[in-house]
């Protein structure tokens, strides 16, 4: 088990790639576009959220997910679990009365939100997203679940940029990814 | 199997909501969030999807899916065929070289990129949407297709807004929808 953990991860890793200087000058951009073109690299992206998942949180009832590369793999990953998804989007996209959050961008300011009857109080959730960087917008996710109160069991990324830190904006939620830069 | 696909569309059909006035006075939104938040009825979308390419497209090598809520349902329909994904985001949102094309929104203008590697020449595609209303977004993936020499075997989206004639801006691609209002 622990060898084909090991497996999927190299495949998930070899399917990641890095272009300087984007989206501006002195960030390393990673790009995950690689991993959705592949059928094998993705089921190996689902596996590993499941496997963590249903080790740790087997009571989840919703997979909350982020506008927009939050969409590629939060859907996937409810669907094996068997549980719905809740979409945490930019502000004004969604219809209906809505709950909002200002926060700070990597790249500067933004506002998420999300339908006011996304979640019950007490639902217990987890938080998906590609890539981790400063953390503002699981933060700001994590403040609209809270808005709901939702129980947020953690958050979930495939990738963590370590030397952002931005595990220290997503606290005191726990933070899972699947690899480290 | 006519009575399962009736009933599939049928349970698709009561997770779609509708909102007047949204994003702006006139406009009827179609919500296709309760879909997500049900685990069955993502599973009908995918099936019905799936179902209509086994049977219409079998050639078919990677789905492409529109910035951000293509991004929903694509991945899933993807992995179940056993093929690629591809993103066609809004500009600026994709690292590396690129190919672009502007297009006319049903509420403005905006522009439409792909990866310049994402589809080779004369692979067979499919492009997936959640909604066809003008057909402006749907247009411009088609015309970023045709950029990289790829075959459009067809579009495909769950609700077509008739009234809005965006099957026009399709041709002559074939469009295939669940639901049509």
């Amino acid at each position: 088990m622990a060898a084909d953990r090991e497996a999927k991860l190299q495949l998930v890793h070899r399917h990641i790639r890095a272009f300087p200087d984007f989206p501006k000058k002195g960030i390393l951009f990673r790009d995950i576009c690689p991993i959705l073109k592949d059928p094998a690299a993705l089921t190996a992206v689902t596996d590993l959220f499941e496997e963590h998942v249903r080790k740790n949180h087997p009571q989840v009832d919703l997979i909350v997910g982020l506008d927009a590369r939050g969409f590629l793999f939060g859907p996937l990953l409810a669907q094996r679990l068997g549980v719905g998804f809740v979409l945490v989007r930019k502000k004004g996209k969604l219809p209906g009365p809505t709950l909002s959050v200002l926060y700070d961008l990597e790249y500067g300011k933004a506002e998420a939100e999300i339908q006011d009857d996304s979640v019950a109080p007490g639902q217990k959730i987890l938080l998906i997203d590609d890539l981790l960087a400063t953390g503002g917008t699981l933060y700001a996710a994590c403040e609209l679940m809270k808005k709901q109160q939702a129980e947020i069991l953690g958050c979930m990324v495939i990738i963590e940029l370590k030397e952002l830190n931005g595990i220290e904006k997503v606290k005191p939620h726990s933070l899972f990814s699947l690899i480290q830069y």
